[in-house]
This record gives C-alpha cells, structure tokens and sequence, in this order.
C-alpha cells in the first residue's frame, strides 16, 4: 500500500497507547507533512529525553536528576511516604498539590495471574526507608483492584511492629459526581464512611 | 511537576492527532519505561522516515521513490485519473483494492473561509495531466462537504472542453449501514440514485 518505510513508522506508532492503527496512520501522515516543524524535532527531543531522564534511586520517580526533585526537595516532609504504583499515579498526585510528603513508586501491583511477585517491586527500597527515624506515615495510594488491595494489605503486613502507621485513600463519591452513575461498591463505601457535616 | 524534559517531550506528543495532553502524558510514560525497545528505535525511523519520504513530482502521494510507486507502476492504468484531498484518502482507495488507474492528491481543497486559493492546491500538474493523450477519464474523489464539492466543480470546469470525462463518487447508504443512523441527505440522495436490482 503504501511504502515499507511508512509502514513501519505506522507500525511503531501503533504500539503508543492511545493510538490504533488507523489513529496511527493518521499520525504518521501528520508527522510526514510536517518533517522540520514536528517529526524531526520530536524525534530529537524523544532522543534527547531518552538519554536525560533515568529513575531515581530512592523513589522509583522518573526525573533528569538523581535523587528526583521531590526527594531532593528538603521542603518536602520526610515523615510521610505515599506509596503509588506507577509515575503516572505520582504525577497526578502532584497535580492535585495536596500531598507535601515523598513517595515511592513500587512499579507495579503484585499479581498470581501475571506471576508478578514481591521481588519484581520496588519493595525492598520501601522497607528501607521505613527504617529512617523521620517517618511517621505511609499512606497506600494503590487502585482499588483486587492486585492493588493485595499488595496494600502485603504492604501493611511487612511494616508491622514498626512505629509507622499505615494508612489508605478513602473511598467514596468522586467530587462534582453523581450518584446514579456510581457503582454500588463505590455508595457503599461511601456510606460506610460517612462524616457528620 | 514532572521534569522539563519530560513535559517537552509530552507537548510535543500532544500535538499528534488523536493524542490530547491526557494521553500524551501516558504515552510519554510508556516510552520512558521502554527506552530501548520503543523510544529510541520509534526517534530512529522517524528520522529515517523524514529522510527516505518526500512527495511524488507527479501525483504527490508520499513515497522513498520519486515517481512514486504507483506512477512508476506500468500495471496502473494511465487512462484514470482518480483526484483525492490527501495522501490519507489516496490510501483509503488503495486498501479498497477497487481502482487500477493512477492518482492526483490536491493537498486541500478550496475554501474561502480559511483564504485557500486554487494556487495553493496541486492543481497545475493535474491540468497538465489532462493533456496527456491516454487520459480518459478523471475521477473527482473529493469529500461530500461544501468546500469538498466547491473544488470539484472548478476543477471539472478547468476540464471542460477536454476529450475526458470528469465523474464524482456514488452517493449511498455505506455497506452494512442501517437506513436509521443515516442523515436525511444521505437518504435522499441514495433514493434518487436507485439502481434497478
């Protein structure tokens, strides 16, 4: 159809996520229309991004810098851990900027069905810093998915005995949501917890 | 939030189409957690590609070889012309597998609103193809929208006086569509266009 070059750049295209073949293919004619202005220019910035940006050896963060900006910030409370499993999950707790303690990204939820275990975590790290007599709190902010709860309660379980306390995001009704369109788990959780007014 | 280099890198993807600054950020991540199996191979045919790719001199499909493949292909029948708005549409006709003949992609089509003149469209080499002795026919390929059909007229106007038939595609209900999720000109147009069974 048309060339193999094209095809292959279609190809990786496809493989984002977010993008399908057709959506893919679409890119791919966008990006060939604009050579100088976008494709040769986010070629080099993706090259250039690939070599600066690394993992930050404390937390798991993804940052130019090692250790990240957050764990290199000392105005960032070092009594609180807020334990996430992916960069994505860090990032939009940064975006919401109600957290001011560090983080640690576990880089994944343990799972029997994908034969994710302890050791394929970032787990040991956490256990670590669980040591530093500065801490108070870990709050596991883990999805609310059978992987994610297993891992919290696998979480909870290594650090007792440890003067930390370990603690969760609350379930309830998202803010500017409606009730008819929540699931039952969701209202009734949120009646559970429910809080004088 | 997340390091500059990262958040360039996410601009820059948010401008692909199909990707908002929401996915953009997840396919950021993605490529970050797989530097070298997606994101240097992916900035690597894309420099390729910008270098391989340019346009057709003839037809202006996008192709490593210049007359493209299609132009340079003496199994193409020359007395077609199909004329489409972009490349996108050429490929559209092509993975349809259902015309032989050879290609003129417009770049645009015209539009008073948005200042696009016939000078700006690829519309001189199409007329210096109607010239061509084994021309019979040329196939108006363009969208159903008012600018679409606008540059249609003109150009089968352009064409007028020529020893060469100027068509447009059929009108109709898709195949496999349901009469119920049909606009009312698509109705229409398909009842005056009935075909005996």
């Amino acid at each position: 159809m048309s060339s193999p070059e094209i095809e292959r750049l279609i190809g990786l295209l496809a493989k984002l996520p977010g993008l399908g073949p057709r959506s893919a293919r679409r890119a791919a004619l966008h990006l060939l229309k604009r050579k100088d202005t976008v494709m040769l220019p986010l070629a080099r910035v993706m090259e250039e991004t690939a070599e600066a940006i690394g993992s930050c050896g404390i937390c798991g963060n993804l940052d130019s810098r090692d250790p990240c900006g957050v764990c290199a910030d000392p105005g960032r409370d070092g009594a609180q851990i807020c334990v996430v499993e992916e960069v994505a999950d860090l990032w939009a707790l940064e975006r919401a900027g109600a957290f001011r303690g560090r983080y640690h990204v576990l880089g994944g939820v343990l799972s029997a069905l994908d034969g994710i275990g302890p050791e394929d975590l970032n787990l040991g790290g956490l256990l670590a810093r669980a040591e530093l007599p500065e801490l108070r709190e870990v709050i596991l902010a883990l999805p609310a998915t059978v992987d994610g709860q297993t891992t919290a309660h696998y979480i909870s379980e290594r650090l007792e005995g440890r003067d930390v306390a370990v603690t969760r995001l609350a379930h309830g009704v998202p803010v500017g949501g409606e009730l008819d369109y929540l699931d039952d788990g969701t209202i009734s959780a949120a009646l559970k917890a429910r809080r004088p007014v």
